[in-house]
């Protein structure tokens, strides 16, 4: 594995092991290289909103958490500024869902990255993430989350 | 009040009631009215992520959450198809939000909403919403929820 | 009128009269306020495309074009940075239509304006634009313009 | 070339051959294939604003009109439904863009474009367009074209 994509895997990973909503949600980190990231997520009964299918807010949540990981692949710390989704198909509790976030261009401060959120071979939603990087904000280590 | 008024009221509280996703996020349905309603939440330790804030999800959940009220005064069931976020400011567990949903414009099968996210007098999110009626699809009714 | 109303008019005045592209597709300023900016435009023949409709390029270029006057009221200068347009009704040759665009939020260094386009009373499309000031960038002014 | 390439290129190639528009502005149709075209523009001096950079209007119309292209490659018409553009640099006056659309999902009656425009080596804007299926509206043909 080079450098980068360990530097990568270390950066997305401290992050995740931070990260209390993730933990909560089951939403597990997947493969990581830099500008990319995967995560996946159990749809639970608790996730459902009045029509009986999941809550578009938890599609986003997941497609945000990939963007998120996998535009914090690098230095500095980045955040989510704007993003957009679609939503194509809906889900049920039960459905496993896999969010895979690929960086399309990055420029200066800011960053475009694509999630797809799939349900086996079916795309459920699609997402664009606008972020913007925060020069000088200090990133969690796993020295501090063991801590 | 008038019947247009009481109806939405009654659809969007049905909608709310049979709200499981809500319901477990403490999420409350506030004012409603054709094309309108506010819906609020209290940030929890459980919706911080990795770098100590709420997870934008969250924030677009509620966001969502009262679109979905707002879109749903009416008939037919309407669903999101689209939705586009802007974070504005970061959002920190204890704070309180309150998303405001007022329909932009509506014309066929589809309807624009747009939502603010407040905290106090700050506006923390702008969400802008694109909505799809269901023609056919019936909705849960307080019927059918106390049965 | 108020000296930030004279400010807004004469500050979108000048970037206006610069505007070599606005004059060339007839595009005319109407009113002007602080955040606010309405812009008019009658569809040609040397707009429409392969379906027999206004290309929706132009329908943006309007909208794009109020929301920078109506985010230029201020100073510093600002440009757009990401806008989502979505298109209701098809426009064709001879209509006459009308970009009123609205600040929604003003933070720090971004905006957001909403535009809608009307033709007559119904709405042809809506807009939103996301603005960044660029502090330190000199504006056209009148001066320059008539020099 | 497979059937279905050629069908692609006919059908996009029919439909600019009709777009007044993009004759006026000088946009050429590239490559074609199934769910991707590519389209060229030299911006010229009539497309500048106020600031003396090329309208963003512009840049949305050229990858608006990839977009177009790229999502009538198949029957039946389509039609951008909706689009998100962000401007990542400015764009002078005598610059050639290239903007190439290609498909990221297409599903029932909708489906999502993603348009780079570059110059040269750089990504100066990036364009997600929805768009939407007219069963049983006619497109032009190159015969009609002809006529």
């Amino acid at each position: 594995m080079t450098i980068a994509a360990t530097a990568a895997e270390s950066r997305a990973g401290a992050l995740y092991d931070q990260d209390v909503a993730c933990r909560v949600l089951g939403i597990r980190l997947g493969d990581v290289a830099p500008g990319r990231a995967t995560a996946r997520m159990t749809v639970t009964d608790r996730m459902v909103n009045g029509l009986g299918t999941a809550h578009g807010g938890y599609l986003f949540l997941l497609a945000d958490a990939a963007f998120s990981f996998a535009c914090n692949t690098y230095e500095p710390v980045a955040v989510a500024q704007a993003a957009h989704v679609t939503f194509l198909l809906p889900v049920s509790a039960g459905d496993e869902l896999v969010a895979e976030a690929a960086e399309r261009v990055r420029r200066g401060l800011t960053g475009i990255y694509d999630v797809s959120v799939r349900r086996g071979s079916e795309t459920v939603a699609e997402f664009r993430g606008h972020s913007a990087l925060l020069p000088g904000r200090t990133r969690p280590t796993t020295q501090e989350k063991s801590a």
